[in-house]
């Protein structure tokens, strides 16, 4: 399993996402589900990934820079966000294409979602979830977020937390609180995490941290969600019986 | 969609339910969940039920006391709280063979899910949860608590809140504030809820309690829990980028 999230407020853009892969309780590994595709000063762009390893892993090479040369691929030639989700849900039916009859023939699902976010050029920073089918929706003011994997757990205190104005720093840290409360709930979602943000304007990933277990950030976050969620429960009032 | 949790502490048992069912969004309704089987002094036992509405009425109706009398029927005789378990499953069991066949042919799922919890003469308090399968199994130190229907979202409140000495005001104060996460997220889960109390030795639901939307308590929990929240919220550290 896995658990990304993106959200999108009026200062930028944050994504989280963790690093566990299994297939089966004995078969677990880490793998990235954050890719950046940036071009300091002219694009910015993050895709998270989860579904069947193999599919999500050819999208993004499909998606990759040609030749290793940045200014070259669909996300690097991109005019605008809308055509560069255009372009993640052509290589995913690309992907399709190839390989959905041998998954079918072995009684494999073509698991595939995905989350796109960034800003290119003077558009405003977007961000989209894109589906198995290659279709996709996109954040609005409405609905600021999305989540992809393990979603629910986590949900809660996004709905709870997140707001139009929220700072960025306050965005990475409902993300973490979010990822926590579903590092507590599902085994299959692990450390460590990868957490990129790109303020609106600034045309890069400004921050791009890995959070491994013992990172002390999030050693204090955990410990101080817990010790701050004892103490608000403590604090709502007992029930009235009468 | 539905959800109920039961939860098992040394002091007692609680219980909470909501009470929406719906077939569709444009098909809701309001239907109990939480049924009391109950002979003060002797035995006290809920039922929690979700799943298909038609099969859940079927096995609670299988369930309940004979003509009335409620010295007889499987609940009022079962001899301790495993035989009673089992005489859950056996009337799941039943309704299975009765309606499955049929089901099927609609292309409808046998969806059923129950918990059971209770006290029965000398024995301590027990909590089972039941699958449509009409097996079981029985809560113990190490798990203190069952959930049926949308149980995700309100699941990390429990895990981080419930202990084994956890008081049964706390305990209800807890599940509530799991329903209000689940409330919040899943539009399919909704008011009036139903809270039954049993403690350890009393033989009797000696708390019970609907609650309605306008429920003062209710509401002083919300209100009180997400103040507390948003503070908790401000007092973990803001993210050390360096």
């Amino acid at each position: 399993m896995t658990y990304c999230v993106g959200a999108l407020v009026e200062r930028g853009l944050v994504f989280l996402a963790d690093s566990r892969t299994n297939a089966g309780v004995d078969n677990v590994s880490t793998f990235r589900k954050l890719v950046v595709h940036e071009r300091p000063g002219e694009r910015a762009l993050v895709l998270l990934t989860a579904g069947n390893l193999a599919i999500t892993q050819a999208v993004v090479s499909r998606l990759a820079p040609v030749g290793g040369d940045e200014s070259a691929g669909p996300l690097a030639t991109a005019s605008d966000m809308a055509d560069a989700a255009r372009a993640v849900g052509a290589a995913i039916r690309g992907v399709y294409a190839d390989d959905a009859a041998s998954l079918k023939a072995h009684g494999i699902e073509f698991s595939a979602h995905f989350i796109l976010g960034g800003q290119i050029g003077q558009e405003p920073p977007r961000l989209f979830q894109l589906y198995a089918a290659g279709n996709f929706i996109e954040a609005t003011p409405q609905t600021r977020y999305f989540q992809i994997g393990e979603s629910k757990y986590g949900k809660p205190v996004i709905d709870r937390m997140l707001r139009a104005d929220t700072s960025l720093s306050d965005v990475a840290k409902c993300l973490l609180i979010s990822m926590d409360s579903t590092l507590r709930s599902n085994l299959s979602v692990g450390m460590p995490l990868d957490l990129a943000v790109i303020p609106s304007g600034a045309l890069a990933v400004t921050r791009r941290v890995t959070l491994s277990e013992d990172d002390p950030y999030f050693l204090r976050v955990r410990t101080s969600w817990n010790a701050a969620l004892e103490q608000a429960f403590r604090d709502v009032p007992d029930p009235d019986w009468t």
